[in-house]
């Protein structure tokens, strides 16, 4: 095959995302090894290119969830049915969603055991044995664990029975400290989606009919993805004192009067990986923010005559190591893929930098560049690569996120009544704001109407101030994944 | 309570080694903070100072990891049972130890699933879906991930129905190759082992009767307790084509003949935090290398009139700045404990030096270190804190292993026949040394008599080499955990 050929098979391959984004999206999930369907139905396989992804986004995360003041730790995977059923909306919203452990070894078991669906109720339960007096407050706990939640349907990353993620648990002496640690984490995920995976979210509480089962009141960040669905980003709850009441979790306060504690939990999950590819991919594939890409900029060597193999070799060697503990770079010098092969395979692969090197650059002492967006080429001088390599993916992470932004912003449309909602989304999709009274009625028709949930009420209402009537808020509907 | 009333409790509190070593060891894990019981039985929570430790562990040998050229995936929690039967040997030696997942959501399973007891069934089944040629070879994926092992007892950290380890599979084009692998991976455990949690360890392949359900071979590292009971502390398997086989794991060689391939797996657990606490403990509890130590060293201001506790404090922020991110240095000043206290805590919990800052340290501009060990006194001028803390920290981590090794090597006893190790073990404890032709009558006498079982053969046999009659080696028996 020719390049050409190999170029255009690889077009034919991929879906446009215009003809079927979800397909596009299955294409893109399993053509770039990111994940893989697993005999367990709704179980998914996360293979090493999109754990890598995932691994970044722990780290950056798990840096900002410390530098807040918060430990890890690790509670146990099974949680008896009966310490789940403690707190009535949490038993009610969790239970038709568990998987069950009936057996032990050849035992059967005379109280069965859900595999966690999150981790409120072991969390509680410990904490009513941990926390004692005042001194013992703040209790500010994460784990990074799997969770269960029995699904029919799989959609790699977006839907899947098991999942990974982190939920942070917390216990405070006050409501005003602990819905001060709410927005604070919320505050977190922010910076985080947005700094590190480039993309720009709205955050804000949720409703009560869109509220976590069991807590007070939950806040979301909320992304729109490429095809105007929304995505929930992250989620921090307001657990008030619901859980410290039934699980009996109370502190002596300075006075020697005992107290229950107001609580919080937060949680950020491997659906963000889905949300990275359906927030910046494109017709060619991937396109991963180099913050968190596990190859920040890929090395194809190029050459047609044996005579030219060593130089170009030597050349790429000498560029490997000056780019050492700089980027995270990958060298693909296999011989029985041509140059082109590699530069749809990486393009598919969403690598934010190629780096072409020919004869012609060695003799030059330049490295060809070649943005995976827009393609745009320029040749870095080698005296320079490790000063402006890192710039240069420095600049795509933050022209990714402008272009998410440009995007999202083109695709939150203000109105001012419930039939504008709902003439919007017969032809549209993306966000929908609209001045919001805490009405659940408007909710709920909305909801039945057009299959759109209100996924926030803004913190920031900048965007808005001019559209909301005497001092109400906007509130966000969208269709979500 | 005056500071000697303080460590007199301290002291009746915590149980000596040599009257209950089990009891010692429940009540330093408890009392340390590093793990508690749950209401599942077999099931420990991991608390925040326990975690921190094993997170210590996950970086080190990660990186090991990485760079012998794996990469990290995740694959599911549950295993269909199906699946757990392929291969005979394996699930015979599982099956009796598997929680079963019976029923999802409100349905009952059509066929039930494994809590994962280990990952080779589903790992398996994912390769004969990746591999097809010889350039998908060799596949080196690790996993970091929680498993099931049903048990009746627990003891904390070193046997719990979940536990948290990273588990290796590679598939390789030849034997020599995956056998490469299997003491490659073997060499980073007794690395990894030696140098960061300053553990000496025998390594070498275990007898037929002691190796992994579905193996060819497996190897250990393994390790002397404080107590004299051995611990395995990591294992490496050669799975030779066992799974290949009935998994159907083919690949195309380079004559495109079809072949099975040859698979190892290799796994190191979070039983190593309760081998780090058994072996370098003593009677004022834990005491952790510097190098997995959450807090490598604490600082505790002293002052006794208030007219003090201004300068103290801020020659302590003075101290806290100079070792910012040089040491891990954890700074208690809560005015609520006393100095005598927080000694004794802090000692508990194995920090390996202290900080103390008083008056007269402050006027002289050094702190007064005191290494856990021994309690050795040094004072350290200021200026040369951020050079003298982290070479004293590798000292002591020096210190550690070596003084672990010349326990390990006086708990070693080299026989000559069967009816010595039977002597040995009438009274002591450790390893015994013991010449053997892979005689399996040998080997099942000596665990009915003596509760001993065959730890491994030491491929390294240097310090047994003058008894070993005509060519033979010696393998090393012991009582374990």
């Amino acid at each position: 095959m020719t390049d050409a050929d190999v170029k255009k098979q690889f077009v034919e391959d991929l879906t446009d995302q215009s003809d079927d984004f979800s397909r596009w999206y299955n294409e893109v999930v399993r053509k770039a090894q990111l994940a893989d369907y697993s005999p367990v139905r709704g179980a998914m396989v996360i293979r090493p290119y999109g754990y890598a992804i995932w691994e970044h986004m722990q780290r950056l995360l798990d840096g900002r969830i410390k530098a807040t003041g918060h430990q890890n730790a690790y509670f146990p995977l099974l949680i008896p049915e009966s310490l789940l059923q403690k707190e009535a909306e949490h038993v009610e919203g969790f239970a038709p969603e568990c998987a069950w452990v009936t057996h032990g070894g050849r035992e059967e078991l005379e109280e069965r055991l859900a595999v966690r669906p999150t981790s409120e109720a072991m969390v509680c339960h410990m904490y009513s044995r941990w926390i004692e007096s005042y001194r013992d407050l703040p209790v500010l706990i994460n784990q990074w664990a799997n969770v269960m939640r029995w699904e029919k349907v799989t959609r790699l990353f977006l839907r899947t029975s098991e999942f990974l993620w982190q939920e942070g648990h917390t216990a405070h002496a006050t409501h005003e400290e602990s819905l001060g640690e709410v927005l604070r984490m919320l505050d977190v995920y922010r910076d985080f989606v947005e700094t590190e995976l480039a993309i720009p979210v709205y955050a804000g509480p949720k409703s009560e009919s869109e509220k976590f089962a069991g807590a007070e009141m939950t806040y979301a960040i909320e992304a729109v993805m490429r095809d105007g669905k929304a995505l929930q980003a992250g989620t921090s709850h307001d657990l008030g004192q619901h859980f410290a009441k039934v699980f009996d979790i109370t502190f002596q306060d300075e006075q020697g009067k005992r107290q229950h504690v107001w609580q919080t939990s937060w949680g950020l999950t491997t659906r963000m990986v889905g949300g990275v590819i359906m927030t910046h991919g494109d017709d060619q594939g991937l396109k991963l923010p180099p913050r968190v890409a596990p190859h920040q900029a890929v090395v194809v060597p190029i050459w047609r005559k044996d005579g030219e193999k060593a130089a170009v070799l030597e050349f790429t060697a000498k560029v490997r190591d000056a780019l050492q503990g700089r980027v995270r770079l990958h060298v693909d010098d296999r011989d029985q893929y041509s140059p082109g092969w590699k530069y749809n395979e990486y393009e598919l692969r969403g690598v934010p930098v190629r780096l072409e090197i020919g004869p012609r650059d060695v003799a030059q002492g330049s490295v060809m560049s070649v943005r995976r967006s827009g393609r745009a080429k320029e040749p870095i001088p080698f005296d320079r690569l490790g000063e402006r390599l890192p710039a240069l993916l420095e600049e795509i992470q933050q022209a990714m996120f402008q272009s998410a932004l440009e995007f999202r912003d083109a695709n939150t449309t203000v109105v001012r009544t419930v039939e504008e909602v709902e003439a919007h989304f017969a032809e549209k999709r993306g966000f929908v704001a609209l001045p919001w009274t805490g009405d659940a009625k408007v909710e709920a028709r909305i909801k039945e109407k057009t299959g759109a949930t209100l996924r926030c009420i803004p913190i920031d209402q900048t965007p808005f101030r001019d559209h909301a009537p005497d001092g109400s808020k906007l509130a966000l509907f969208a269709r979500a994944y």
